[in-house]
């Protein structure tokens, strides 16, 4: 009912808070025998990492997880599992600003209203930060899905501010050029079209000294998705999918396929025809576009599908903004905490575990879509 | 499992075809005490009926409800409400072309490929005649809401094809605007600017007469909220509230506040500032401008709701498209049935409803949120 | 979350009332293909039907089921099933009494504490009527069952009043025995020991004549349930099985295997022996004994699953009793409606009916406890 | 869907094993402002610790929890409660006995079948060791019921082996006296019927010597609970209560009120008569007697909640005990970890806090059946 659960098969629930003592996930419903140990946790938690890069948080931790049970010699057991990554660097510091003042787009006035009392350290369970664990978790749905039936998720960076990635393919984004650019140097700012990814890293680094921040867009890609997954009234897969993605802080807009693009077209120009692949050896029916974005009353086709989410500048910059205390007088703040000028970076890992969550969890539902054998 | 229920405290769980005997609705949740009858569903019923204008389907079905459970001398018992809308208008004609051909931006080859069946006529469960309960549902919402704490739903068609209405203040616009027309007559397209409206039924007839269709963006205002509806993680009200829109027929993008516009903003351009207003006699905390669609941090602040979902042109036309059977055999198929020409029209009162599902949903959930007096 | 749902991967959700214009129930969750008419119905609604021998309730209710989604061509079709009983019998006698009286045993004082009102015709929502779609519900994972795994579920009177039955073998009786004496004729108390069905059916219409009631055991088989289902924690299949028979009316006591009868045992006479079954063709484990019901863990193994339940005697009767008004004034009540002088006979296929909804549930679960082979 | 989950308003999710790192329990739905401390949380870990007392395993845990999340500055802030009690004397003992052979009583046969593998190490997630953060969980709930409605759960040992204490009224009993003798001594068998429970003591040392195990009966009662917990069809009061107590190990039985021995009543024996209490000041709807154990229609009545819990005897026994092999190979097991001659002791602030879960997510749902207000 307080909405820390996510997932109906492959569940997970959440705790913890920016500044105590750590992060955790109960993962209910991941099969036995997966092979599973903190290592494959270790990648995506690094892409999420603050201090990963010059252009994100400079707060130091190592988001080092602890596997605390449902894995044994190796293997999921088919009971939860959790996950423990615990906060370092939570600074001792002065937090009587953010506990009286409403920062501007922020939670803070919301929490208020709503519990009658707030945890104020950093934003409490409202910040980013709990999003660490989410990333653990779709560590696990990914290799789950990669396993079960070779499902990837690749996201990246496709704008900020006005600046505007060209992805001719988004299906043929790999992980590496997400990660590497073509000089073997890290992709800091994840995303795969390079030139473009520099003009993003100076706009970052402009507005980072401006003491502003900026926003973005996020496209996020999975392949290898056969075709079946999503249930068809209101757990569609774009249901799912979209909630997941509005999830996560910051995210004020999603869209999949043609997205907002579909209103201005007649529906001889967005419908995607249906032919018969032969390529694969088999026959596969497939479409010859895919504006659908892989998704057709709500479940897949096994085309490619293919998302985009709006994420807002940081809410906290350096500059002085007016605002309000919380009685209501007037007043001024400017945030001197570490922040990320702009979220993008980061965001990347936690729309790919979101998208691999809702995959798991649809993957595993379509199991009981339809009778099996006698046994 | 299978995603026929949505909401957790005020939950509806549905079932029905588009040419079986009826659709129904079971609303689990609804507190004891509120007046209901059939009369307070006729209203949202009849604005998403088929056949109500000239530029929707021809269907004609009087979409007559009946309450079978729930209600006793005219008030909700606290137990659940049942409520059947019976098909009139099941033609009984020859359904073997959609049985063996998959149309092109319809459900037909997803469901295949789920279920290894489907109910073909009419699109089955896959039609958008489903939603009709969801209306009814969403009726019932309604009231609770406004009797609670005088919220309000209104939605209204802001853009067909590329005509764009203008809405000075999306939070002014009133249902009798959304019906009708400063002449006294229908606004039958659901636009509140009534010049537009007008070149919007003309796009909508001409797009009609090449036998096409079109999409088209709504919008959706919710006032009244008081501050405190969502939950912080995942059951933001951001969150469900995509859900809840994406989980209807033809929805391919959602947004809220200044929605993907975000991307471009620096932070302080973007973040709303919070004042104190003494202008309701009290003092409330609210904020000057509603870039942030009236939720942060997943929770509703208090200032209007503002969503906006786009919907693609109907996919059934009446121009032969290409497509392939369901054993790969390249075919065409052209829809002879009665179809919309835009969904939007009709989509609005369902887009009212499932936001009123979400506002009830999470109204009933906060009341658990904090302690309240001992008893 | 007000409680009208059961079960997780096999899901059904009611509504109706004693004297409304009927019951209904939406089974979600239901895998596509299963074969499916009206007539899979009848036989148990049949069985549960008041006014089907001399010693129920002389109530008339055909109680004639209508299908009324997630069918087609007699197949399931994986989307939400409705089934609508509707009443036929309701009287349109005069209420006064139990409005405002507080019938002891009843739910009458209950609800009103709750609720603040309530449907009093015929004890609205907490009569046992609201059973008629459970047992619909029930009819469908029967054929689930039988179908996936050959599995059964075969409930009898195992005790009335201070008569008991001698069961030799649980697992061995059958749906026959139930229904039917040696004779041929019909077992109206449904114990398959004859000669106590005998005694049995006296002192029921014993316990009538002196206008009063008599309670009861009954005990619930299931044979053919593969080891496996069940989980570990909360949802164990002892748990969801004891949940099941306490959401039936006037359920006091639940017990599995040996029951309440461990207690006086020690470890050694209280285990069950493993030994390797090779009767079966090939190996099974098994154990010698059955003290533990067909469940360990909370999870089945194989063996038999054997429940009992205690069944109150019914609540109204027509001798005067003391209670008061819902304004604490003292008064006497004397129920004249028609009612059951022993609840046990048409218990009987309420109970198979919640326990095959269980089994249904916890089969489809198991799909998703391991990995399947990568597809 | 794979159960270690409980609860819907107030709702608790667990996670680890025996011989893992630890166990922790995930609390969502907690209100915001209760003052909680770890110190609220030793109390009844100490009365269910192992190594308490002479007469149960010795097994050493401090069974110091740490609570994660969820807390600040001393008050539940509304958001997830995480509670973490690390395991610290598992032994590094050799496993190999029963890694291949089947304990009689155990899960170890049904898990195989269930999931393929296991995590053998002292039965891993199906020992009761997964119940130290329930009790944890449990005593957050009896803190939210004590302040909310002065709700109080007392259990206590009412039999052992055919040892039956007398317990002239089982709402009289006092924390204090399951936990102390008259001489101020420990009352390390927790029955308050102190001549009783010094036979008892004799009975389960007598056991321990024979090298065997004895099972017995628990009685769990709730007093100053409010009319109206529970809902009407499902979510009854006592079927929630029943899965509750089911879902701990080694129960094969619970009832409530006068339980099983309702089958030999006649309904006027059985039916306790209300009346108006004037006792309490106001007037109180009340009855007489208490055979319907607290709960009408599955909803409470406000009178004291009673229910028994059967106990089977400890599966571990050191005698030899025969079984077979995962090959199913004949073999002899001789169980000599540590292990509780009787698991009744321990049971009790198991049982407690089982209904206190139960309690509190009934008490929030509550607040949801009936119209507030309006605001």
């Amino acid at each position: 009912m307080a909405g820390n659960s996510f997932g109906q098969a492959f569940r997970v629930t959440t705790a913890g808070e920016a500044h105590g003592p750590g992060n955790l996930v109960i993962i209910d419903g991941c099969p036995a025998g997966l092979s599973l140990t903190e290592d494959d946790l270790r990648g995506d938690l690094a892409r999420r990492r603050p201090g990963q890069s010059s252009i994100v948080t400079q707060r130091d931790e190592p988001d080092e997880p602890e596997i605390l049970s449902g894995v044994f010699e190796g293997r999921t057991t088919g009971t939860s599992i959790a996950i423990l990554v615990r906060n370092r660097d939570q600074r001792s510091r002065d937090y009587a600003d953010i506990r009286d003042k409403y920062r501007p787009g922020h939670a803070d006035y919301s929490f208020d209203a709503k519990f009658g009392l707030r945890d104020y350290r950093g934003g409490g369970r409202s910040s980013a930060r709990e999003t660490t664990v989410r990333v653990a978790a779709g560590a696990v749905a990914k290799k789950l899905i990669a396993e079960q039936f070779g499902g990837q998720v690749v996201a990246y960076v496709a704008q900020v501010g006005d600046i505007v990635a060209e992805i001719p393919d988004p299906a043929a984004v790999t992980l590496d050029q997400v990660e590497t650019l073509p000089n073997g140097e890290p992709n800091i700012v994840r995303c795969p079209d390079a030139a473009t990814a520099s003009k993003m890293v100076s706009l970052i680094e402009a507005v980072r000294s401006e003491q502003n921040s900026i926003g973005g867009v996020a496209e996020i890609v999975a392949t290898g998705v056969p075709a079946g997954l999503g249930e068809p009234v209101f757990d569609k897969l774009k249901a799912d999918l979209g909630k997941a993605l509005f999830s996560l802080p910051a995210v004020l807009g999603v869209e999949y396929g043609i997205g907002f693009g579909c209103a201005a077209l007649r529906g001889t120009e967005n419908n995607d025809v249906f032919y018969a692949d032969q390529s694969a050896g088999g026959q596969r029916i497939a479409t010859r576009t895919n504006r659908h974005g892989g998704m057709l009353g709500g479940i897949s086709t096994g085309m490619p599908i293919v998302m985009r989410a709006a994420v807002k500048p940081t809410s906290s910059v350096p500059i002085a903004q007016e605002t309000v205390t919380a009685q209501g007088e007037s007043t001024t703040i400017s945030t001197k905490g570490r922040h990320d000028p702009c979220l993008l970076p980061r965001f990347i890992p936690m729309a790919e575990a979101m998208v691999a969550l809702v995959l798991a969890d649809h993957w595993l539902r379509l199991g009981t879509s339809r009778l099996g054998p006698a046994s």
